[in-house]
C-alpha cells in the first residue's frame, strides 16, 4: 500500500452571518469535487467551516446561540458532503460547533474516511479568548463562553495508510498539542483556524507578525514531531472582521511546501509521503533515545507560570 | 531599575584540537572587552567555548578524554575571564566540559553576574548522538559517551533585573526545554550550540534546511513562552568538520532581531527589553488561563513514541 497521501487543503473565504448552511455546504462541495478531480485522498476543511466565526458576538443568554451549533452529524445540511465524498471516494475532515445530545457544546473536528464513515472525533482543548464581555477589547473573542474545553485529549487514528491526528486553531500555538500526538507516532496533523488579521488587544501588531506566529507554531510542531501538518484557514472579511489566510502544508522538516495565495475559497494540494517522517523519528527525534521525562514534570503538574520570588 | 538588558552574543569561530585554553580564552576576552565597550550587560559564549567539539573523536578509554574537561571553574586558564568581567562590570555565560570532584562528566553552562560570581549552573539534559562507535556515520557524535545527562533540570534565576534561563545546543530542539523554563516565568534564555553544517546520517540535507531547523526551534521556544532567546554558535571548519553559524537574538514574538553574518569570532548585540515579554505572557500565553494539563500526561509519563497497532 502506498504511503503517499495526496492532501487537499480547502481554505474557505469569509462566511457571513446570514449565509445559510446550504449555501456554505455548496461552496465546500465545489472544493471537494475539485480535490477529488485532482485525485486527492482527503480534503481538509477549516475551523467552523459551516458558519461565520460567531464567538465574536456577545449574547447574554447562551442558549440563544444554539442555532450556530450542529446537533447531529451528518444532518440534513451536511449530508451532501458525506454522500459526495462516498461517491467520489475521498476522505474529509470538517470542524463545526457541536451540540451533544446531553447539551454539551464543543468546537469539534471529525475525520471521515473514503467510505464516508466518521472514524475520528476531536474536540478543541485550548479555547482562546474569554467567557464574559470585555469592554477593553476592540472586539470580543468568546470561545470560552460558548464552548467547553474538549474532553477527548489528543487521540490519533490509524487510517488511510498512516497515523492521523487533528487539532484546531489555537491548539497549534501549544507545543503540548503536537507532542502528545507525536508520542503516539502521528504522521499527519490536520488543523483548521479562524484567526483575526489584527490583534484585538494590540492594534500595532502587524499582519506579517501574526502570520509569522501562525506558521511558526505549525512548522515547529511538524519538525519537532517529524510529521506532516496541514493548516486550513478561514480567510477574508467576515462582517468587518478580517481573518488571516495562509493555509499551508508543511513537511516533517518544518518547511512550507504548499501555500494558499488568496483570501478566498482555494484548494492547495501536496503529495505527503508519510515515509518521510521516518528519518527524523529514528534519528534526531528518536524520543526513546533522547527524551528525559524526569525533568518534564512541571509540564503536566503545573498549569500557570510561577516565577521565582522578587 | 531598567528592565532592558543589553545582550552580547559572542559567536566563536572554529577551535582546533591543538589550540590551548589560553589561546582560546584570549579570543573570548577580546569579545568580552568589545561587548563591555558597547555597554553590554552580559556576554554569552558558545557551547564548549574552550575547546574544539571533541565528541566527534572516538576514544575507547574514556578516561583519556579527561583532558578536554575542566575540573574547577574558574581555573588558571579561565580566571582572566572572571577577572576582566569583574573589572569591566559585565556578566557572562560560559559552556564547558565539567569534571566534578566526584568524577561525573557534564556539558555545563554557568551564569556569572557582573561581580564575577557564579550565580547559576545548568547541565545539558538532551545529549544527542550515541555512546558507541557507529561505522555507518560519516563522522561520530559521541556526546552520550563522554557526558552524563544533566541532573539539575531546567532551573531559572532571578538576576540582572530579570528571570534568566539556560540550555545547550540540542536542548533547543525539544519544546519541553523552553516550556519548563516558561512555567517558571523565564524572560531570557541563553544557549550555545556546536552544530554540524552537514547531517552525518543524511548527506543530501542542505545547510539551509539545517539552519532553518536551528532557528525554527529557538523562534518557537521564544514565542511560545514569550521570552527572549539568545543563541550563540561555534562556527566554521574544525578539523575538517564545518559547524553552522547563525548566532542570533530572538524577541518574544519569535522574530530574529540580530543575526551573525560570519563564520568567525563575531559579537552581535541587542537591547532586550524584558518588559516586552509581559504582553504575550498576559494574553495568548497566559498559561493559567489556557493550559489544560489534564491532557498533557503522556509528555512526562512516556519517554518513547507508541504508535497505535497496525
Amino acid at each position: 500500500m502506498s504511503r503517499t497521501v495526496r492532501v487537499a487543503v480547502a481554505q474557505s473565504g469569509p462566511i457571513q452571518k446570514t449565509d445559510s448552511r446550504e449555501h456554505v455546504v455548496a461552496r465546500l462541495l465545489e472544493m471537494m469535487k475539485q480535490a477529488a478531480a485532482g485525485k486527492c485522498n482527503i480534503v481538509l476543511f477549516t475551523e467552523l467551516a459551516l458558519t461565520t466565526f460567531f464567538p465574536r458576538y456577545y449574547e447574554e443568554d447562551r442558549g440563544k446561540m444554539d442555532d450556530w451549533f450542529e446537533s447531529g452529524m451528518p444532518n440534513s445540511a451536511t449530508r451532501p458532503l458525506f454522500d459526495t465524498a462516498r461517491e467520489l471516494g475521498i476522505g474529509f475532515s470538517l470542524v463545526f460547533a457541536e451540540l451533544t445530545a446531553d447539551q454539551h457544546h464543543y468546537n469539534t473536528q471529525i475525520l471521515v474516511d473514503t467510505q464516508a464513515n466518521i472514524v475520528g472525533r476531536y474536540r478543541k482543548v485550548h479555547l482562546p479568548g474569554h467567557a464574559e464581555y470585555e469592554p477593553e477589547r476592540a472586539w470580543q473573542h468568546l470561545e470560552k463562553r460558548y464552548f467547553e474545553p474538549g474532553n477527548l485529549g489528543f487521540p490519533v487514528w490509524r487510517t488511510m495508510g498512516g497515523v492521523m491526528g487533528m487539532c484546531i486553531c489555537n491548539d497549534r500555538r501549544w507545543p503540548e498539542t503536537f507532542r502528545v500526538m507525536g508520542l503516539q507516532g502521528v504522521e499527519l496533523v490536520m488543523l483548521g483556524y479562524n484567526t483575526p488579521t489584527l490583534n484585538s488587544m494590540k492594534p500595532e501588531e502587524t499582519a506579517a507578525t501574526r502570520m509569522h506566529h501562525n506558521h511558526l507554531c505549525m512548522q515547529a510542531g511538524a519538525y519537532q514531531n517529524a510529521c506532516w501538518v496541514a493548516g486550513c484557514a478561514k480567510a477574508g472579511d467576515e462582517d468587518g472582521h478580517d481573518l488571516m489566510a495562509g493555509s499551508c502544508i508543511i513537511n516533517p522538516d518544518g518547511e512550507i511546501v504548499a501555500l494558499a495565495q488568496s483570501n478566498e475559497d482555494e484548494v492547495i494540494v501536496h503529495d505527503c509521503d508519510l515515509d518521510e517522517c521516518a528519518f527524523l523519528k529514528k534519528t534526531t527525534f528518536d524520543f526513546d533515545a533522547h527524551r528525559r521525562i524526569e525533568h518534564y514534570g512541571l509540564i503536566s503538574s503545573q498549569t500557570g507560570a510561577v516565577p521565582p520570588p522578587e
